[in-house]
């Protein structure tokens, strides 16, 4: 089995991709072609013994093959036409935008590429934390209290201190911040906006627990354990900057199996079908005893390996069970009923 | 100014497509070169001057020149290197699949191509009716009772006789049915369920008064008149067909000033920011006085020039205020400052 790793691109994230690319050589068993995607969109063929995040920070990686992407696949030329770059499916690790917002995906769904990953719906509602809130209202589980804020609106923030600011894209704690009192407000608002024209504001609840779980659909569900992450006051971009190169098992959560099954039943919902052929990591809280989603990463770092006990079998059952394309039938019916009417 | 139109590609929808591009030949002032997507996404160039259903339907195109895509724009091979399509920008005008639900919006974002046409999160809300729902009620818009069903599921329909049975995703009333009675409902579901795994349930309202209104921002709202179409029981795949290919301008709805504004207030609601960018046609029902969203249409039938004072402006004006993308530094920070540290 060969597993092309899709990574990089332009993204603010395109560093952390680099890293979980780099960390997923050591847990894959299979064997991996490296697709990187470039600050410019221009796809290479990273030589996978020659993998090194400084190959990418030097610019070195712009000698290596140049690739174009087509109908089933990725492709280079050759002396005489061209070669494809042989894989059996393609795992998307680009975190951020393009990776996460949808783009990606649409061009592996477009040109027909087997891919892990979410497809574009999954990826715009986890993407906008504002349709996340709204699609996990609607599936029955419970979200944190929101509110959404444009850029120059003179909306005041209903939402008492302290409360935490999102830019509504992007992952990874960019731009996040928390908001203890009045002083604080207008630099946490500029930093966020710096990264988007809308940012969500969301109570700030200290010390509250959160619980990661990771998982997708195979004929039946395949959960990681559930992970119970470390954390300072809120993950920031460094600490989750580690977390994406991350290799060794983590210690389970210790939580009552009611509690573990509230957590795989609100993942459930979320899931299906959204984002059926994605190994994702929703993040929970919980609070009063009741389960609340705080955000879903359809792409986690390193894939979340950490977390599973046997992650190459998750692996190969999910790429085995990818969501196939609606079948359009390639007919010109109404046209030629119109030509024929008109005798032509 | 020289655009570009795309229409074609791998969607129930195709013909419409076509219909729709040769349309905008008779209405566009503007120099116009036809970029085609085939059922099996490939593209052609397709001559301006030879453009005719029957090129599409007979596998004539297939003569053209065959294009691909890549940073930039579409490009052809040439004797000796490549050349590249010239335009100002495109119009996306694939209709369905691969147009409306954000897989051409992202390849064009993708290549950095300047377009018509909505972004990948307004063509995911708008291609699919249950995000549709959730985020008009989020921006304070109202919409009819529904119910979402997925296929083999043993749910019961909540929603009392008459309803209508919709496909979740897909437009042009494809797959749609209406149920007046239980012996009418199984066929109906058979139907929807061709098209799609998930329909929506919604009143059937006999009757009810339709108002169509497009348009779209550029420094301001452009608005087209607002259109109380002619329809039967509801407008079926036959009649919307012939819709895709007017360019006659329409009779003005007789609606009270207060009215209009509602209807002009709640699509400026939808509009911005999702849909910048995009000139789109939302329907809209009045019942009881009050706007209620019917559907969006995020790329209408031949642009709904046919609702316009003077299209051309309206395309111009909007061509030169389309949402540019998010600056990413190409940096490597984070990379660079673990190889400083590790001495490298």
């Amino acid at each position: 089995m060969t597993i092309a790793v899709l990574f990089g691109a332009k993204s603010f994230e395109h560093e952390i991709s680099v890293v979980s690319a780099i960390a997923l050589k050591k847990v894959l068993n299979s064997e991996i072609v490296y697709i990187f995607c470039d600050y410019d969109r221009n796809f290479y063929l990273i030589p996978t013994d020659k993998i090194n995040s400084k190959r990418f920070s030097s610019g070195e990686y712009k000698k290596d093959k140049s690739l174009y992407l087509k109908n089933g696949g990725f492709f280079y030329k050759k002396a005489f036409g061209e070669g494809q770059v042989s894989c059996d499916f393609m795992i998307n690790l680009v975190h951020g935008s393009d990776g996460e917002d949808g783009k990606l995906s649409s061009m592996l769904d477009f040109y027909s590429i087997p891919y892990i990953g979410p497809r574009i719906e999954g990826s715009c509602v986890s993407y906008n934390k504002l349709l996340t809130k709204l699609y996990a209202k609607e599936v029955g589980v419970h979200v944190l209290d929101y509110q959404v804020l444009r850029k120059n609106s003179e909306d005041l923030i209903k939402i008492p201190f302290p409360f935490i600011i999102k830019p509504l894209r992007l992952g990874s704690s960019i731009g996040i911040g928390i908001v203890k009192e009045a002083s604080e407000l207008s630099y946490a608002l500029d930093v966020a906006f710096e990264f988007d024209d809308t940012v969500l504001v969301e109570p700030f609840i200290s010390g509250v627990k959160e619980y990661n779980l990771a998982g997708c659909y195979a004929k039946k569900y395949l959960f990681s354990i559930i992970e119970e992450p470390q954390k300072e006051e809120f993950l920031d971009f460094n600490k989750k900057y580690l977390d994406f190169s991350r290799t060794k098992r983590v210690n389970e959560a210790e939580l009552s199996q009611a509690l573990e099954e509230d957590i795989k039943e609100s993942f459930s919902k979320l899931y299906n079908p959204l984002f059926l052929g994605a190994l994702i990591r929703c993040d929970f809280f919980i609070i009063d005893g009741k389960v609340y989603l705080n955000e879903i990463n359809p792409i986690p770092g390193s894939m979340a390996n950490y977390l599973f006990d046997d992650f190459n079998s998750v692996i190969e059952s999910l790429s085995q069970n990818l969501p196939s394309q609606i079948n359009v039938p390639k007919e010109y019916k109404y046209i030629n009923s119109i030509q024929a009417a008109k005798g032509k």
